[in-house]
């Protein structure tokens, strides 16, 4: 349905309290009493003693990150889920998240329930509590959800600290973004915890901009990722093959997925061995000194590889 | 200045990278390195040990919260001490905040250098590290700026703990939102942090919806205020008198003070003379067993104060 209109009953006939009140029926036990939940001027949380607090913002904006052809739970889903990836690329478990929504007044009540029921299930799903926010008035034809969630960590993983001859792996499947997946992702939380507490692993990140954006993130001074390109593991979803399909795993973002570099002296097979998830594990390449530093290089040929970003052009060249 | 404009530099001609080099520069030293700051998947931060996270999150709009005859730097500076006033009304210590920026294309980059500049100089007033955040594009005409601000306190005050005769105490004056005094207020961070300590303080809120709608938050079931009016604190900024002044201060909103309730056996000439701040501190009225419950009643002529939301008009009937 589409999120804005007229003649339904739409946000600007219902004013804030009445909003409020249908934001809190729709969000049910995922909204705590207060102070822990929404109610006081400030919502309250004890993380676990001794671990670092982490915090990250994200937004959904209509025309941009979603539109009327996208149903609306699945927009309120993937609010949350992009956030949570973020916590499992520090490799935190979750705390409460914050929502401060910002609409027009034509944002049709029946999508905004519908979206409030995608995030209060996903918020079941990961066991998040939703614990305040804030609604805002905005024009018409407007609708920006902002989610600011916490988390905590004993020791969170930076993007920090890969060393030359750092293996890089990815978890689960790359490119397919633009064919839906980008909805239909699961935020790596149980992994990311994992590999947090696994000694081997130095560094890592989230792909959120695709691999050949993120990668050159986690690239200490004076180094390259040396990538075998022809171990990428392409998702199912991409509808392409040869260098359209590693153009989509490279460059279309919005996978999710973790990145990461271990100690050079790592035993891969048995790291992978140990991997007691049926998401799939794959390594993709390694860290190595070399100039330029900062790029990407193709392990067959030697040559840097070549792209733009997003939706555009790939190719490999010298 | 006005924040929109199609010929000056704007942020549509500058990119997202650019946008944030140039934010980043404006807020300087109080944006840390990462993790603590800008730059990995999530900031970290570690709450002092054993104290409660405190959370909340508002928002500062365009054509909502303000328009183009405001300063760009109040804007900033009021984004901060809005969210700033939330943590004081808890009895918290700030701790890192995240800023969520949604803007449209047209937005002038010296209009946002001048609001990142006053964000960045209330940052520095009150210690805040500027810890992360997210910059989006959205619709022309469009500057949504949504901070989500942590804290944390030994022991939060709530607004629940009120008793019958309790007396109902507020800091500073009262009034004068309007004629501009909802720029230039001090959250009342140091004196929530004293009050929290103070084992006759029950509970507490700041005033930003006014006195009127406020208040009502701090009765327990069964009970009203009882207010004398004649001791309202009202701001020399109240270009009115009589009914007229007693509606700006119960109703404009915004005047970020602190409002709170003791315990009934509190000896409230001492209590007066350990205030040890020069913001001004006024017993407003005490907390009372009555029905209707939830409603203001006017000490003098035992009468229910009848007021509507904000701009609008006031009276005082039985």
């Amino acid at each position: 349905m589409h999120p804005f209109g007229q003649e339904s009953p739409n946000t600007g006939m219902a004013g804030e309290k009445e909003i409020l009140r249908l934001i809190q029926k729709h969000l049910d036990e995922t909204s705590p009493p207060p102070p822990q939940g929404i109610g006081d001027d400030c919502a309250t949380w004890m993380p676990p003693a001794g671990e670092t607090v982490l915090l990250t913002t994200d937004p959904v904006i209509f025309g941009r990150h979603f539109d009327a052809s996208h149903e609306p739970e699945h927009v309120g889903a993937k609010l949350l889920k992009r956030n949570l990836s973020d916590i499992a690329a520090m490799g935190g478990h979750p705390g409460p998240a914050i929502l401060a929504l910002a609409m027009g007044p034509d944002v049709q009540l029946e999508w905004l329930t519908r979206f409030v029921d995608g995030l209060a299930a996903t918020c079941t799903t990961y066991n998040i509590p939703l614990a305040g926010g804030d609604i805002a008035s905005s024009e018409p034809g407007i609708f920006i959800a902002t989610l600011s969630q916490t988390g905590s960590a004993p020791n969170p993983v930076t993007r920090v600290g890969a060393l030359d001859g750092s293996p890089i792996l990815v978890t689960g499947t790359l490119g397919g973004s633009l064919m839906g997946r980008h909805f239909h992702f699961e935020p790596r939380l149980a992994e990311g915890q994992w590999l947090a507490i696994q000694e081997e692993v130095l560094s890592m990140t989230d792909i959120s901009d695709g691999l050949a954006k993120d990668l050159p993130g986690l690239l200490p001074a004076g180094m390259q990722a040396i990538l075998d390109i022809a171990s990428l593991p392409i998702d199912g979803a991409v509808q392409a093959t040869g260098a359209n399909a590693i153009a989509q795993a490279l460059c279309d973002g919005e996978d999710y997925e973790l990145l990461f570099s271990l100690d050079p002296q790592t035993d891969l097979n048995a790291f992978l061995e140990a991997w007691p998830f049926e998401t799939n594990l794959c390594p993709i390449g390694s860290v190595c000194r070399g100039e330029p530093a900062g790029i990407l290089v193709d392990k067959n040929t030697g040559n840097r590889i070549q792209y733009r970003n997003g939706y555009e052009h790939f190719k490999t060249t010298d």
